[in-house]
């Protein structure tokens, strides 16, 4: 295991999205798959499908994180254009992918190739295919972008081929401690020993459960040690609070 | 109804959305509201829990577009930096502010408003309070940014307290036209209907549909002419598509 961190932004494209017209399913599929194989997620960006948008989100992304994962405009209609704008971020030409054509007539040998859908076999020059095993029109991999579709199953299903060839990091540990009690009842305890744990990240999350205010307690860090001094140094201090009387009501 | 064109940026907090652990429910729904009452959301970014990508991300928003929403870190805890990270942008002191504390105690006269309880009365100077129905600790309003809470129910009441103060523009109207076919066999005919119809966006969404290919057509426009020419034009291009055996099998 490498204790290098490996970290990813994410680039959602589509108007549908910000419309609210579609309800985002892949941030949270790929937070938590990416959480899960060892890379941390950094940033999440959603951009109209405008080249220039996606451009500049993509140009920014790609400098500052180990990999930058897109979703959405990679189909074969006018509106899908991820991959021309991927092509004009990294100032490489973009045609028709003759491995990307092969796929595509491999699989469905009696569709008809048309205009619209050899769209979807625009590749950009020097870029890696990412297979996809549910509809054939492949994702691509250029530079440290993976360019993958929006349909949350065809993008899980090309995540799913890209990730055996990501570099991943040590992994971040984490374990939720239920609080059982107002987060304003915990804050100043809490605060102490986010300052006596510092390389352990705390988090405090308040939920309604069943209408009435509860909280999750995140202790995160890289280090399986630190993460179980932290721990029950959160739940020493629940004890000591549900002793007081705290959330017993 | 104001012929302006009314923009806004959201900017979600939190590192347990970049982690996973917790699935955005308020992008969507901001989104859907927002398009509703006529102002256009035009990108979203995710940034964790430290200040200077907070403060980062919404200088670069608040510059750029008519309004920006943020969600998530205005509570009691260590890593509730909103309030602080919007101060420092803005380059305003924080204080208590006597009317928010106001706002706890009516609503919670037997509650401790101990340290971490007062963290929520944090507020930097010049803002106006956006009121919590929910659970009292409230949202404020600065230059162009709506600061909001991160649990849904919380956001959804205090997005409802700020919308009637919300300078809107002309709404954008749209219809969606279910075609019935692979996305493949409509980019070309689509493509040509959306070089022919400029002030019209044409977004084509492919979906499965009990597992087959399927897509919804969705034409936008500010002018419901213009609206609904397009969509004669989409309609007939799919009927035409239809008689000639298209999306039959």
């Amino acid at each position: 295991m490498d204790a290098e961190i490996v970290t990813a932004g994410l680039l959602v494209i589509g108007d549908e999205i910000l419309s609210g017209r579609t309800k985002d399913k892949n941030i949270g599929y790929i937070a938590e798959y990416l959480t899960t194989i060892g890379i941390d997620l950094s940033e999440v960006r959603v951009v109209p499908d405008v080249e220039e948008e996606i451009v500049a989100a993509l140009n920014a992304l790609r400098r500052r994180y180990t990999y930058v994962f897109t979703t959405g405009g990679i189909g074969p209609t006018h509106d899908d254009i991820t991959a021309d704008a991927v092509a004009k971020a990294f100032g490489v030409p973009i045609d028709h992918d003759p491995r990307a054509v092969a796929l595509m007539q491999e699989r469905f040998p009696n569709v008809d190739l048309n205009e619209a859908r050899m769209r979807m076999a625009r590749i950009p020059q020097g870029a890696e295919l990412v297979v996809n095993p549910v509809s054939a029109a492949p994702g691509f991999w250029i530079g440290n972008v993976i360019v993958m579709a929006g349909v949350p199953r065809i993008m899980q299903a090309m995540l799913d081929e890209a990730a055996p060839r990501l570099k991943t990091g040590q992994k971040m540990l984490s374990a939720t401690i239920p609080a059982g009690m107002r987060e304003g009842d915990i804050g100043t305890p809490l605060a102490e020993i986010a300052r006596a744990y510092k390389g352990v990240m705390i988090g405090s999350y308040p939920f309604l459960n069943e209408g009435r205010p509860d909280t999750n307690l995140v202790v995160r860090s890289r280090d399986p040690q630190a993460l179980a001094a932290a721990k029950t140094a959160v739940e020493t201090m629940l004890m000591t609070l549900r002793a007081n009387g705290v959330g017993a009501s």
